[in-house]
């Protein structure tokens, strides 16, 4: 790709703020002259029988056709016999894997400044099965389904992001002292897929320690790669450690290269349409997809514009403890590129 | 209770650094002149059929009989087809509640100053059913149950613990955007003892959620109630902000007034043996011992005399980045009673 072919993308400008931020990033790009053709996506108003969501089929092929995309926060609409937007989104388009980098931002300070971690969570499993059972009355059950192909992938994703990015550490995490066979399982892919690296320093850490070290010194890991729910805590944890989720982006990997990044955080009704949400957590999920595309140059100039911004103060939006508009600190991006 | 007629209370000294502690406060009660009458019990070193563990028949009877106690850390012995010893104590003595108050040491610095937690943890269900199977080849599952029964008595005691320690709030911590049954039986179940206590100011948190926001700002929590696995990971966590599992105490309720007080960090086989130890987490977990006999003064006293010595740095062990022994920093314990 060169910055001049127009590259079909898909956006989910999402819920809230979604429409706001995502015109942030349309503005970014274009002043760092990204040219994505996006092919702008729309969740329907009733629940389509095909997905059984209110994501149309349509939503779900664009995905499968440009293969990469970029989506907003999705609020799903309140209501008994569909599923979470979110959850469908992952399950359909086999989104096996959650990446979600949480760094200190220069210049954004918190009680952390030397944080620096990739949380890799397996998306489309474990708890999240849907399956439950009201056994008798006042007795409850929830699956917690663990595979060994979804286990793989994710452990195989894993290891080969630490090395493609220059990683020195991988961290699986479990409670296999407890779930012996589900996080026993999980485990024994990671072992598996470890011996493929003998570069990569491999370690099993039980998930109630790794947040007790989490907050005490998270210069102690560099990748974690986890099953779905471990991968829900922890990776909002880490970005408790950097500022929260209108900070770090994410990005799901499917089969077939297909890549769609997603800020995590939610939908904010009380600001949408006020001009006021920080739309960073987008931004960067929009570098993401350019390092995806292997657009580097432009991610790399995007990203510093954005870190920049930030570490001056001059412009940032209210959550940041400034007083800045979505189109000023969108402006003040722009000026850097 | 006086604390010149001696009470009798079982005390599991356990493995590892455990003697160590359990000496230190066997010592420091006697300083503070809090006349425990010890029965002191030893796991077995053969499985017991009729607990299916380590822990013998008389091990239980002992916590029954005089309804509290005080427990070190026990490592399971490494081997198929029994229990762990800490989960096996739990279940067969009904040890429905785990309370794990995390504040900060005057004096012990660490990235927060303003911590004043007590985690309320469901201790028999959930996660821990030890219900798992192998469906297919390399499809495993593990059952997660929650009961109405047991919900409901720890929801109880979250808020009678609230009502009673002054406290002005309980955050119910779930999931139940996923697991709408399971957790949702557990919400359903705090929402109804939340009005038996309007004066309890009452919110339910997603566990994600609530772990940013405990690293971002600790303060917004008071007692949090929940189920079992999110109260081991959330414990941990809210340990790891005031220095870690040597420092904070725990205690288990169970059915029946009987109580168990336990530090729940390692036995740290790598010290054992060489005064080395911290035994502050014992100590402290002693001291909600005495509060539950109602010997409050003793216990403030000890209370006090932990916080002081930490406090005014002198004599600290090497995990708090002292030189001090075990015994060394239990004698200046002594010395302030
Ligand atoms: C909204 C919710 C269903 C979702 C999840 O639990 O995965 C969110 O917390 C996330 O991390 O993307
Ligand atoms: C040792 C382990 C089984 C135990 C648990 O998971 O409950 C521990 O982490 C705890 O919190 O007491």
């Amino acid at each position: 790709f060169s910055s001049t072919t127009p590259i079909k993308a898909t956006l989910f400008p999402g819920d809230g703020i979604g429409p706001e931020i995502a015109e942030s990033v349309k503005q970014v790009f274009t002043a760092a002259d990204v040219t994505i053709d996006w092919d702008e996506q729309f969740v329907g108003t009733e629940v389509d029988p095909r997905t059984n969501s209110f994501l149309t089929w349509e939503n779900l092929q664009s995905v499968l056709k440009n293969k990469v995309g970029l989506k907003g926060p999705m609020a799903t609409p309140i209501g008994k016999g569909h599923r979470s937007l979110n959850l469908t989104l992952r399950k359909e388009l086999n989104l096996y894997a959650n990446v979600r980098p949480c760094y200190s931002l220069p210049g954004y300070k918190t009680r952390y400044d030397d944080v620096d971690l990739i949380t890799i969570r397996e998306n489309t499993e474990g708890e999240y099965s849907g399956l439950e059972h009201q056994v008798v009355k006042g007795v409850v059950e929830s699956l917690k389904i663990i595979t060994r192909k979804a286990s793989m992938r994710v452990a195989e994703y894993a290891f080969l992001y630490a090395k493609t990015h220059g990683r020195k550490k991988v961290s699986a995490i479990h409670k296999a002292n407890i779930m012996q066979k589900t996080d026993g399982l999980f485990l024994q892919c990671c072992d598996e897929v470890a011996k493929k690296y003998p570069e990569i320093y491999y370690e099993k850490v039980v998930i109630d320690n790794c947040c007790m070290m989490l907050v005490k010194n998270p210069a102690l890991f560099d990748v974690l790669v986890m099953p779905n729910l471990y991968g829900d805590i922890i990776s909002d944890l880490c970005a408790g450690l950097v500022g929260g989720l209108g900070l770090t982006p994410s990005m799901n990997i499917g089969e077939d290269g297909i890549a769609l990044a997603e800020a995590v955080h939610g939908s904010a009704p009380d600001i949408a349409g006020k001009n006021l949400a920080n739309p960073t957590a987008l931004l960067l999920s929009g570098v993401m997809m350019l390092r995806h595309l292997k657009l580097n140059k432009q991610a790399e100039q995007i990203h510093s514009a954005i870190i920049n911004t930030i570490a001056e103060g001059k412009y940032r939006t209210a959550d940041l403890g400034g007083t800045s508009t979505t189109t000023d600190f969108t402006k003040a991006i722009c000026d850097h590129l």
